[in-house]
């Protein structure tokens, strides 16, 4: 196994608008290289994207290997693998937004959960997978029935 | 907009073990930095993971902007970033897998859509979404009921 070098360089920037209690009700313009405009040709038809941006503030390959969720310490110490914590080795989010509207090279869309600024890598279409029977550890249920409770 | 560097490094490289007609069928191997060990710590407890990985085989930033999706000239041409082409200026790969075992720093899944070798950069916990309604353009249904009955 080499070592191999991967380069990105952002497709588009986000320019946060509005943030609400619930990160899910955030709206956000996703702001494209202007040469890249033709390559949202028909992206207003989807009506949730997968965005994978990069967390620019968070220093690469300089995090714990496991963490508490949440920083909970009631929650048990697992690998940051099992979780979505920004402290990992390449500090890449995943969201899945709802697509408001899209005017020429700007998305605006619901949900994202990043910062002013962020970087943008990659941008897909949504579609539910055909994944079956799921399962999840006991902790993970407790911070989603704690964040519904919690509004956030 | 300043032009940022982002440098990655992977994680984990993949190797198929077995190839079947559908996709979904796969197994294969996500082989961890053995100093990554530790962070794969309970992942065990999800049954499904989204593994983002690197398009070794494609040249980044040298795509077409519009394509045919599958290369079907019946359906229209759209904007890469509506479809999921491998061709794209940041080459990541992104799909949901059923996780089907751990050992230490191995992963065996079903369902990577990725060829023998391919790096891998990040790894998250899968849990669905509360989307609520959802919609595709009419051409993804199309190709969508096409892969149904082709198995493929």
């Amino acid at each position: 196994m080499k070592d191999i070098e991967i380069e990105i360089r952002p497709i588009a920037y986000v320019e946060v608008e509005e943030t609400l209690g619930r990160v899910m009700e955030n709206t956000s313009k996703i702001v494209f290289l202007e040469d890249l405009e033709e390559a949202l040709t028909g992206i207003e038809d989807f009506s949730h994207l997968y965005i994978i941006y990069w967390l620019h503030k968070i220093k690469p390959w300089s995090c714990p290997l496991k963490v508490h969720p949440r920083g909970n310490r009631i929650l048990p110490l697992v690998g940051i693998f099992a979780t979505r914590t920004p402290l990992r080795p390449n500090p890449l989010g995943l969201t899945i937004v709802k697509l408001v509207e899209r005017n020429r090279n700007v998305l605006r869309v619901k949900g994202l959960d990043a910062h002013d600024g962020t970087p943008v890598i990659d941008v897909k279409p949504y579609a539910p997978s055909d994944i079956g029977e799921w399962s999840t550890p006991s902790w993970w249920m407790k911070l989603h029935r704690q964040r519904e409770n919690n509004k956030f």
